[in-house]
């Protein structure tokens, strides 16, 4: 039998993980998500992980290893989640080798943000370049580094925590109990309070987003693409301002690690240009022409970047760990 | 004849180049600086060191091969210099063939802070860490990342430009033409600069610091150091603050790159414990406690670690080159 060229990617979040089959090529075969529900303990989610990739392996739907994707700090030589805001208790069961075991197949694990950027990196660029920096735009900022074509994971595999590089002083509060994070910018939460102080400054301002979200305590970053996309001049200046912050954390990666491409993964990313055109405006500016004009932006628009990096990685380390 | 475990490192400053011999184990065995005259041109500035070079072979100092240090813009694959600020006219010039063609030698080159950062590492830490950010404290503000026990050199061998990360918005003007960069605050001008505010807004204040240097216009962070080191509490303030924003350059890197060691050298490093106790409280308070508890911090003491790393890295890849 010649072996599975494809594997289960798994994604997740604190409240549905998402798994797919991903062939090698990073086509998603088959999907479908089960609740997380996390009080009930790492343990039951495997155990229902496990049943339904093993219905889906009765079906016939073939996979020689498998990737996990989690939210949090993550041990992944080990295989242990060490923290995990979403994931309250899970931090120190071996979730690696417990799936593994249930599977009997390679598992491997990683923190979401580096799977993701690993997916769009397999996936969305050509020719493979040697050098990208990924940033994840959600509720939180995250980011990956392949360097030398490998994922690169630190000396304790925390690398890659872009959103909380500190962009101002003293700067906005963040989740993470300090001030200035990029991610007090440009996280979701970041972006609402901006747009909402924005709003209370300019009443007679964001006519189409007060139309598309009349109780701004339901305000998401949704909301202010598509009034920018119909011309709200409000919303258009927030994400502009989001752009200008994003831009300062991806310049200073580009200063640093002089990438070949830069990526910018999740929801937020759908503002498209509102978002993207003041990060090039910023790249345009910087005197240092030659590393600016190699690291080239790109938006990844596959949603499903996590469980397909989780699957990838699978595929090519799974064998070996 | 066995082979000579030797080489030559030269640092190519814009008023002088030293030069020294150096042996495997990153010790100077003999030195010397001639002056630069950039004006006179890169060939000109070849022929005075081969000449200089070639008299100490023939007095018997065996060397084996060479390595260029040089502040700016390095290609390093071309041995070509693209652009630096004190080397005018040199551009384009393949300086690295040139050197190899007169010494009939391998000859490597690469940029200052890079190598600068390669001779501390391979000499100041101990157990050759897998992962290493460097910075490097003068006029400008510098920097080299070593990872996977290697120098990295980026896409285009302009990596490790920590001093043009922005820390702050808008921020002080740098000497780049950009805003709020580090180099701005914790170059030696900016040092500098906020030294003559604090003294002017205290009059009473900087009594060891105003005698130390009563001509204002002569100020230089040395000053700084000698002022803090017998008590002066302005002089203190100045670097407090300097260690400050060091600090969020660094943090930025820790939570990117999660390196084992963060190596602080130059000039301003001399500072001591001025400069290095905020950079320590400021890395205690982070949230993010494994990766800034992996990161030891250490001032480089070595003054001729750019030299020293030129050697070192022509000794270790001038062969292949």
């Amino acid at each position: 039998m010649p072996p599975i060229k494809a594997a289960a990617g798994i994604d997740v979040g604190g409240t549905f993980a998402k798994v797919g089959i991903i062939d090698a090529s990073g086509r998603l075969l088959r999907e479908d998500k089960i609740a997380t529900e996390p009080a009930r303990g790492p343990q039951d989610f495997v155990a229902r992980m496990a049943a339904l990739l093993s219905a889906w392996r009765a079906e016939g739907s073939a996979f020689s290893a498998a990737g996990l994707a989690i939210a949090g700090d993550v041990d992944s030589e080990k295989g242990i989640l060490r923290f995990s805001p979403n994931l309250e208790g899970w931090d120190g069961f071996p979730l690696r080798g417990a799936l593994a075991k249930a599977l009997r197949l390679p598992v491997v694990m990683d923190n979401d943000a580096n799977l993701a950027v690993w997916g769009a990196y397999r996936t969305e660029l050509k020719g493979k370049p040697e050098n990208v920096v990924g940033v994840t735009l959600g509720t939180g900022v995250g980011g990956g580094l392949v360097l030398g074509r490998r994922l690169y994971r630190g000396s304790t595999g925390s690398a890659g925590e872009i959103g909380h590089t500190r962009v101002e002083v003293p700067g906005e509060l963040c989740h993470c109990g300090m001030r200035g994070c990029l991610e007090a910018y440009a996280g979701s939460y970041g972006i609402v309070r901006r747009a909402r102080l924005a709003l209370a400054r300019e009443p007679r301002g964001g006519s189409r987003l007060r139309r598309l979200c009349p109780d701004l305590k339901l305000l998401e970053p949704a909301h202010l693409s598509e009034a920018a996309r119909h011309g709200d001049a409000l919303a258009r200046e927030v994400l502009r301002e989001t752009g200008f912050y994003v831009a300062i954390g991806l310049s200073n990666l580009v200063l640093v690690l002089n990438p070949d491409a830069v990526l910018i993964l999740g929801g937020v990313s759908r503002a498209g240009r509102w978002l993207l055109d003041p990060i090039e405006a910023y790249f345009k500016k910087q005197p240092f022409k030659v590393p600016f004009s190699r690291a080239k932006l790109k938006l990844a628009e596959n949603p499903n970047a996590g469980r397909i990096g989780a699957a990838l990685l699978a595929l090519e380390e799974g064998r070996g760990r």
